[in-house]
Order: C-alpha cells, then structure tokens, then sequence
C-alpha cells in the first residue's frame, strides 16, 4: 500500500511522541517508533491505537497478537501487554502521530509553468498552484494556499490563507474561501441558484447576483455544489465539515462547526444554526431554520422549523425516539389488519 | 458582498425601470435608482421589491423600515410609504432589474490563449473560450456562445448559438447542446449508460453509442450527469430546467419546460412529457411515462406509469392527499397497535 | 443522429456475423449488413434485435413492420418473417453486433502537445492521453491506456493496462486503478475520507493517509467519489460496475462483480461481497457487511449486517417480501384508524 509508507522514515520516542499528543507513556519512553497502524496492520516497531468504539472489547483481545512495538490508550483501559502511551482522546493521539510520521508534502515548485495565473490576480509568494490550474482576473490567493491541478479561482474569487484546492475544484467569479481551509476535487462554490418565474409560457431565469462565502476551517467534499445567493451570499460557517454529494442551494446560511454527512440536500434560503448534524441523505425543504445542536437523522426530511437542540428522524421529521416507534410498529402493520378484521368479524357477529 | 456591488454604476431613472418591466410607476418618474436589493439590506438609493410569497405581511411591515429609495410591488398591494412600480409578476420586475444593474460580463478576449481549439472545430467568430478550454476535432461552437474554463467540447460535439458553458463541463464526444442553454460547472453530458449483460461469470459492457441532445433554453446544474443513449439519443427538452446534481440514464427522453429539483435520479428509458415537475430527491424506476403537468413530490419515487396532471407523492406513489393521509394516520400507529391489543384483550374477555 | 451512424461503412456477412456472436444463422448467410439498430428505428441493410425482455410479445409483433434486413432473436423465438441469428442472449449478440459497426475510435497522437506529463512519470509507448491532462510526478500509466483530456493522474498513481479514464477523472495522489477500467467523467479517485476528532471546541481532522485500490475490469460513473483509507486501501473489487453519482466512503471494501446503481451512499468501513447489487439511491451505515450475492431494492437503507444470499428492501431494511407487505398495507392504514376507532366505540357501548 503505497500511500501508507513512512516515506520520509521518520521515528520518534515513544516519550517524545506522548508529549505530541499530550499524554503519558507508562514504560520505555526511549523506545523508537517508526510508524502507526491499526492493530490487524501493524508491523515492529510501528505504534498502534485502541479506540474507545463499540468494538472495543474485540479490539482489547486483538491487542494480544498484535506485532506493534506500543499503543495508543484511552486513560480508562486496563493495564496492557504493550508499551503504552495514556490519553484522554485516543482519536487525537491517532492524529498527531499520523501527522508526524506522514506529514503532507507540497510540491516544491511555486507556480508550476502549465498554470495561468492572470497578471491582475494577486497571489502571495509562497503558494503552490499545480499544473494547469487557472487563477482569473482580480482573483486573490493568500499565503500558503495550495491550488490544486487544473482547479479553478474565478474573477475576483478570494482564497484565504493556508487554504488548500484539491484539483478540478471550480471556485467561481466573485466567490470567497477562507483561511486553514480544504476543498476537496471537483466540488464547485458559486453555481446559479435554482430560479426561475413563469413568463410567456416558460420560465425566466432570476439572474443570481449573490456569491459563496466559506469562512475559516470549513472542510468541503468532493462533487459538492453550493449555489451562489440570488441576491447576497451563501454561507458556510467556520469550522463546518461537509462530505461529499451534498446539494446547498442559494442563500442558505450554515452555521459554525455543523457536520454535514454525504448526499445531503439542503434547499434555498434555510438557516442552519451552529452545531447542527445532518446525517446521509438527510433532505430540507426551503426556508426552514434547524436550531443549533440539532441532529437530523440519516434519511430524515426537514420540512418545518426546528426547536435548537432536537434530535429528529424520519419525513417529516419527528422526535427521533417517536420515528423509532412508528417503525418498529410497522413491521407489525400487516398483521395488524388482519387482528381487526378478525374483531370486526367477531363484532359484527355478536350483533347478529 | 464583493458580487452584490453595482460596478458598472449603471443608474435609471424609476419611470425608465418601470417600462422595462413592463410595469406602471406610481410618483416621481424621475427618481433615479442605482441597484436593487432585498428589503432588509437596500441601501439608499436602491429599489427593492415586495413577493406575493407567503411572508407577504411580515415583508409589507418590514417596508416601513425600508431605507430603500423605492418599491416593486403586486398590482393588487395595498398604498405602500415608498414610490411604487406595480407589476403583475412581481418576480418579473426582479429579473429585469437584476439585469438592468447587474448585467453579466463576457471576458472581452475571444479565444484564450492558453485554450485548445483544434484546427477541425468550427467556431463562430464572437464566442469566448476561456482558459484551459478544450475544443475537440469536428466539434462546433455557435455564435456569441461561451466556454468556461477548462470545459471539454468533444470531439463532433455541438454547442448552438447564445450558450452558455461553465468551468469543467465535459460535453462528450457527439453530444449536442442547444441554443441560449445554460450548463453549470463540472456537468457531465454523454457519459455511457450503465448497460452489461451477463457473460462468462461476469458482466459483459453493453457499448453506448448513442449520444445526448439537450435542446434549446435548457438549464442544466451544476456535477449533473446525463449519460448518452445505448442506441439513439438521451433527450432533454426545449425550456427544461434541471437542478443539481441530478442523474439521468441513458435513452431517457424529458418533455419541454419540466422542472427537476436537485438529487433527483431518472433511470433508464423513462419518458417525462412536457411541463412535468420532479422535486427533490425524486426517483424513478426504468422504462415508465410521466404524464404531462404532473407533479412529483419531494423524496417520492415513480414505479409506474403515471397520468397526465398528477400530484402525487411517496414510495411508491400515490395520490399526494392519500400519502398525506398516511403520513398522519403513521404518528397514531404505535398507539393503534395497543388500542387493537385491548380490543383483543376485552373481546376475548367476553368470549371466556 | 450523429454518434449512431456507422461512420467506418464497415459491413459484414449475416454468416460471419453469426459467428461474432457464436449463434446460428437459419438462412441467407451471404447477405451483407451494414448496421444494428432498435426495431422501430432499423433501416435497409441493418439487422436489429428482439430481446427476452418483458415486452416480448409487444416487439415480436413489431417485427412485423420492422424495415431491417435480419434479426438477431434468442434460441426459443417462434419462426420470424425477417433472416434470424438465434443466440442463447440476445443482449451478448447485440454487444458483439454494436463492436462490429461502432469500434471505439481512439485518437491517432500518442500524447497530445497541451498535455502535462511529468517526467518522473512512467508511461507506456502506446497510450493516449489527450488535450490538458495532467500525469503527475511517480505516476504510471499502463500500455494501451487512454487518460481522457482534463483528466488528472495523481503523484505515484498508478493506471493499469488498456485502461480508459474520461476527461475530468481525478485520480489523486497514490491511488490505483487495474486494467480494463473504465471511470467516467469527472469521477473522484481518493478524495479525503470524511473523519474528525471532537478537539477544542472543534473539529480536528484526522489525516486521511490510505489510498484507493480499483482493481481490473471495473467500471466507475460520471461524478462518482471514492474515499481514501484512512489507513489503507478503499477497495473496489474486480470486475465491480459502479454507475454514476454512487458516493463510496473511507475504507469501505467491495467485492467482486458487484453492481452499485446510481445515487448510492456507501459508509465508511462498509464490506460488500461479492455479486452483491444495491439498487438506485440505495444507503448504508458504516462497518456493516452485506453477504454476498444479496439484492438491496432501491431507496434501502441498510442498518445491519445482511446475510448472503438476501433480498432486502425499506428503511431499515428487511425481507423484500416483508416490506412489500407493509408498504401493501400502509394504503390501508388511514381505514384501519377509522375502524379501530369504530370497534372502540362499539366495544364502549356495550361496556356501559
């Protein structure tokens, strides 16, 4: 598996990577470590990681023939047959080791010579913008930000800093992203809103004058759209991640730190608080406001208000613990009219 | 709001805007305008405008604090505190304001330098062809038309006259796109339909040699994919107006002037007539006929031939006011299955 | 039609055309055909086709106006006015019929003049990788493959042989597709799988450092995504057909010879064996395994592991006869409260 070899052959101390993580090794902190994999994966000398999952009983067990040097443990775990490094979130320990062992590499060029970057666009010195990657007309693009091949900042589109483009990424005229952000291929910010009015027997397009605004440390997925406002901006609020597929239509406002799962549709106009959920498929319908600290199960449609702190599933959406009684009633729906056809026999017997 | 500024400083006077939108001022013909914006954000000077939406009453109070210099309104709005233009289509006065301020720039460059257009294509004299575009052999561009950056004209791939291309659309080998059309960003036309039949233990690829034909005044959104006919054309019709992300197979024919939401998924061979609405997330199964004027509601999914002028909802479909009826009649389920167990409960009572 | 005329003139003997085809021609084996098309649409001198399908009788009665020269008709046909090839599948002679008359043309330059390829990229002498693609550093692109224009091959991606990827395929840095693929238009090969730690507030990303492993024979839509491991590979298995806008998440792992229908949402860490089909718009959680050989009916939203052999349908999903039952008897539900109330008031009267 190429992409998950320590190229760079960096190791670390077990003490010194403890410290990176913020945790406490229990033993041999000179130990050299050389990598991470998960426990079925991990080689000598490579550190491993015990999850606070739902497995993990399954995984304690599986520790015992696991070939890693050391382990990665949440503070709670019982004592172990590895070396150990203790922390409160093993999640961020797996992170800040994958970090240090297979750190991202930029290219070392800047602006590679199949690019166009137009000369009225304002790029700082130390980006990286790949191979026929095209930079418009009055477009800004900030310190280290990386444009990926053959993406797209339109006409006066703003990159923030520290910001990176995946390739064929279509970031369009008069669209804005923010710093310590990450859009992933082929996602496009600033398509036209959906809008149209009758007229002559068809329908006339309403111009969309609006734009896209990505604040801080959004991550975007790969084949996401997002519309650009008819009139005003199209929001996604700092800290937001957004998987892949999902449809944002014009002048939706997103919240911070919201967590959009894959395919989701959001429809125009709806406002969406901070630290809201939306899981797979999850649909809205326009012009709806889902309350901060929300979470809208998989599959749910969101077709009214909804109070900040709900947790819903189901179309329309319901009390999630109210949807999980309508279905679990459901499965006994067809016997269910065959009770009261019996009863209305006996009925209708007795009245005879 | 970079894309909401009036740069072009165009300025009219409200009788002038009135003409154009065919409207009637009430006062002060003179009044010169220099944008228009929503009531809560127009700024002096500006023209904003009333809906016939829902919020209607809470937009005619928000007027009162309105710092724009005038009004589009319905006919039938009552005396409004700002010089009024009374249209009958309200959104219709929008779109042509929006225009009037906001009137979309061409690059003034024909070819980019940095595009290829190969030497067989024929293409007209005054179209733009952005950066990185790519015009294939035998491929054709008609007049005033506009290829976004880094699009693909395959190769005999046809766009018509006064179209529009966005960034990263790939119109593929022999497809043919309309005049005055509208294809958003990363759009794909002509990718095969998803044809194989079984062979040797496997699936053996059925070739797609068909191709798809969008006529003309389409919009299609932004990452659709509308792949090519088996044998013979996918079909999208004059006027039709397609959201995001929308899937459409293969030998699929779409009437004129249809509106299909986002997320929407058409499977192969299905024919919708004219005027046909799909809201969002709607599906389809193979091989079915949508009849003219009919409305699909969100989430529901066709499984059978359906009537001219139908509104209907769910899975599968029904009649929208009976999905309705089920979709309430649900929330009493969990407590019809107790109600039916007393039932049972006191009936067998008696009978003991 | 542009794309359905046979462009080549290429003709063939109704004998030799048996033979492609391994069926049986029962006259005329000298007469010559000059193209394949659909029964309505067939022309002199082209032979057409009846299928198995489930509008037999309808097409058989068709063929009696049909203006083709021959037919292609599968073993158990009656006697039919037109030269017949009998075949066990008619679709597998319709496939060797269409590769007769429609060869996929592959453009005659090797690598095209606007093309990026990086010169530490390894790159077989007889591929064809077309207008604006991009090979990037370490990539390595198989003898016979064709890298469409726009489309990218990652740093230390690797292609197989006779491989072809269409214009605006990403596939990004370390992934691998087999031989014999075909990945459609703007499909995403290793986007970042969607994966946070809760952290300060926030959200912090965990480094997504696997790759995606497409092995051969397989077939991938137009504006598909593919999820990189998180640590290791996101498999495809071969001879997999994927159709377009199918959203596959980190580390899921699918067998062989699957069929994934458009719109379908596959969470992370998903096992799919073998001749699995999950049907259109079709989602999972995430670590569950579907046994091999199991049907999901479109719009099932699999929650649980799911034996081999299944037919499964509904939300969650359950037996497809079970759901059948259900989605039967919930057209009677808005009665059933009505009759329910009924009984009650009959049982209340008689209490008192």
């Amino acid at each position: 598996m190429l992409s998950m070899k320590n190229e760079h052959q960096k190791s670390i101390s077990l003490g010194q990577l403890a410290q990176l993580m913020e945790g406490q090794a229990d033993q041999q902190a000179e130990l050299l470590l050389t990598g991470i994999a998960p426990i079925s994966q991990a080689q000598h000398g490579q550190i491993t990681f015990l999850s606070g999952a739902k497995n993990y009983q399954h995984h304690l067990e599986s520790l015992k023939n696991c070939r890693a040097a050391a382990v990665i443990a949440p503070l709670e775990a019982p004592e172990l047959n590895l070396p150990t490094i203790r922390v409160k979130n093993p999640y961020y320990g797996l992170v800040r080791a994958l970090e240090f062992f297979y750190p991202v590499e930029r290219p070392k060029y800047g602006i590679h010579p199949t690019a166009f970057v137009s000369e009225n666009a304002t790029v700082a010195d130390d980006v990286v913008i790949e191979a026929n990657a095209v930079i418009e007309d009055g477009a800004e693009v900030g310190s280290g930000s990386w444009i990926g091949a053959q993406a797209l900042v339109g006409r006066k589109a703003r990159v923030g800093v520290q910001t990176r483009i995946f390739p064929g990424v279509r970031i369009l005229d008069g669209c804005e992203v923010g710093s310590r952000c990450i859009i992933h291929a082929n996602a496009v910010l600033g398509s036209d809103g959906f809008g149209f009015t009758p007229h002559a027997g068809g329908q006339l397009k309403v111009p969309q004058i609006g734009n896209v605004v990505v604040e801080d440390d959004v991550e975007i997925g790969a084949c996401v759209t997002v519309d650009r406002g008819t009139m005003g901006p199209t929001v996604i609020g700092c800290g937001t991640k957004i998987d892949n597929m999902v449809h944002i239509a014009h002048n939706v406002v997103i919240g911070k730190n919201c967590t959009i799962v894959a395919q989701v549709g959001i429809s125009g106009s709806t406002i969406i608080e901070d630290n809201v959920t939306l899981a797979g498929q999850v649909g809205t319908v326009g012009h709806v406001r889902i309350g901060h600290d929300t979470v809208v199960a998989a599959r749910g449609v969101v077709t009214t208000d909804v109070e900040p702190g709900s947790f819903v599933s189901g179309f329309p959406i319901k009390p999630h613990q109210e949807e999980r009684r309508i279905l679990a009633a459901l499965r006994k729906l067809p016997e269910l009219v065959k009770k009261v056809r019996d009863l209305e026999k006996k009925s209708s017997a007795k009245e005879e």
